[in-house]
């Protein structure tokens, strides 16, 4: 038993899926025996979601990790006592539950950089109710990072044996050209190198996507392979890095999925997201890369629109508290 | 027996894997029992085809349709005896062979036009032997639509019950984006939807995708989705076509698998690929659009480095002849 991994869960915001999904994932045997779990949290909160979830488990209110139990059936509750349950509105913005979440988050961050946890999974926070109570983060990567003193960090998307990282995201498709650059990409090449490492891959292999149909056909179809993306390649290369590319992106991700590449490097954001929603579409969790701390995430957000009935899917969640216990077995070895 | 729709499949260029593949596609028993197929080439290079096939048929030279007897064990060759065989060399460019080969096509399409046939499947064309014997064609898409004396026609890939064209297909992704056009996705559209009815669909639904992440988000993420995409879908629908769009591009392929669009027009080239490759490499079949015959064709080229090793693979073809004859049997219907 002791050699399960300790993982924290955060259950997010109050007011979303956070709790209800953070319930019916500690409601399955499987969890417990894939890792010792405690959720950070407000126990009131979650003896809340177990109701609605209607799972047979019962909250246990904790005051430190070592009054955990990890045993199934009862959910160790690391309990902040920080929401106002009285006035607690499910599926509306409210900055004391934006305030509780960022908390959470910081102290499972503090919790797996002291090793008291061996690795932290976060359901989702509301980026409103986050911003409402003051806060400027842009997710809860940023209170990670900040939480750190990291200044180089990002995110890595997990869907089985397929690693993916965005060199962008959330930009024009024109904006996303002109930042296939060099830098950035040798930036994010070291990144995703550093971070395979950490998970303990014994000899890691990289593969950037091109930008351009078939990789740009040697110039006529698009320069950014030749002037970009190849100069960056090859100075990884001379860092010591196993990297290939610019690979055409319509056969990159077909040959990662067959298990030649360990991570794929994608130059824009529907590049990489398409691959995730075409091979599994909500099973793919998000790994934050660059902070010496392993942390999964869900996909998705706290669905305001559903949260409090029960109607909630659970699965990612699952995921992401699975491969959380897996790294940190694989880091352990 | 005379409910079968009749197939012309074409060799295509001698010296490349087309004639070996196609004897390999007619050993199939299931070809005969879909179809009435017949060739159109060189009954000597079919019977060498044949040899290095190493299948148990036997090649039928015949002069017209009409002596045809279209049972498995046979393979009625239409035979042009237009192939040098003696100085046929395999994986080797020669004029004469791409002289031939274009005859085939313009055969087949004839035949079709006659109605002596159902529908036609093309072995891959040697582009290089083409221009050598004087021909500008693009490729075998470009014989046909001048036979047809047809100004506007295009290509649909076809994996299953999804079905992509590509707004755009060999250019950078900056010429790409600047080719998102309201003209011609309007273009596009009304012949996917022209193809769609031809093909005997009877309520279609064409989606077109976003050019941009989360298409756009309301003109945050560019603004190609505002200014071009959303007019052309207006456009289109005003005429009576029932098409939906932009949806993001990480969705909407997602969405046409589990049914909800018959076709995507697909805003670039990697975007459509990347759907083919990711769902069924070597699987997707090509649809001639815009012209008034069915004509299907393999997504690979002649493969001179293996052509006449009997290394070739025959499945993309035989994929391309069931689907002919599904088509035709469908818009006979």
């Amino acid at each position: 038993m002791a050699d399960k991994p300790k993982v924290a869960i955060t259950m997010g915001d109050a007011a979303g899926i956070g709790p209800e999904i953070t319930a019916k994932c500690l409601a399955q045997p499987e969890v417990y025996q894939r890792c010792d779990p405690l959720v950070l949290g407000d126990a009131r909160v979650m003896n809340q979601a177990v109701a609605l979830a209607d799972v047979p488990v019962r909250v246990h209110p904790i005051e430190s990790v070592s009054d955990a139990r990890f045993v199934h059936g009862n959910i160790d509750v690391l309990d902040y006592h920080n929401i106002d349950l009285e006035n607690l509105r499910m599926g509306v913005v409210d900055a004391r539950n934006g305030d509780a979440a960022v908390r959470y988050t910081k102290e499972a961050g503090n919790m797996c950089l002291q090793g008291k946890v061996d690795a932290m999974v976060s359901a989702p926070l509301n980026k409103e109710s986050m911003r409402a109570a003051g806060y400027t983060y842009e997710g809860q990567t940023q209170i990670l990072g900040e939480l750190c003193g990291a200044e180089r960090y990002g995110m890595i998307l997990l869907l089985g044996n397929l690693r993916l990282m965005l060199l962008t995201t959330h930009m024009s498709l024109r904006d996303a050209i002109e930042n296939v650059r060099r830098d950035r990409i040798v930036s994010m090449v070291g990144l995703a190198w550093e971070t395979l490492l950490f998970l303990g891959l014994e000899s890691p292999k990289v593969a950037v996507a091109a930008l351009n149909p078939h990789a740009g056909e040697g110039g006529m179809f698009g320069d950014e392979e030749i002037k970009e993306i190849v100069p960056a390649v090859e100075a990884c290369s001379a860092r010591g890095i196993s990297v290939v590319g610019p690979i055409p992106a319509d056969t990159v991700f077909v040959r990662a999925r067959e298990g030649e590449f360990d991570l794929v490097v994608a130059m824009f954001h529907d590049q990489g997201l398409m691959v995730v929603k075409l091979l599994g579409f909500g099973s793919a969790v998000t790994l934050l890369a660059g902070l010496p701390l392993i942390r999964t995430s869900v996909g998705h957000g706290t669905a305001f629109d559903i949260a409090g009935q029960n109607k909630a899917d659970h699965r990612n969640l699952l995921q992401a508290i699975k491969v959380a216990a897996e790294l940190a077995l694989r880091k352990r070895r």
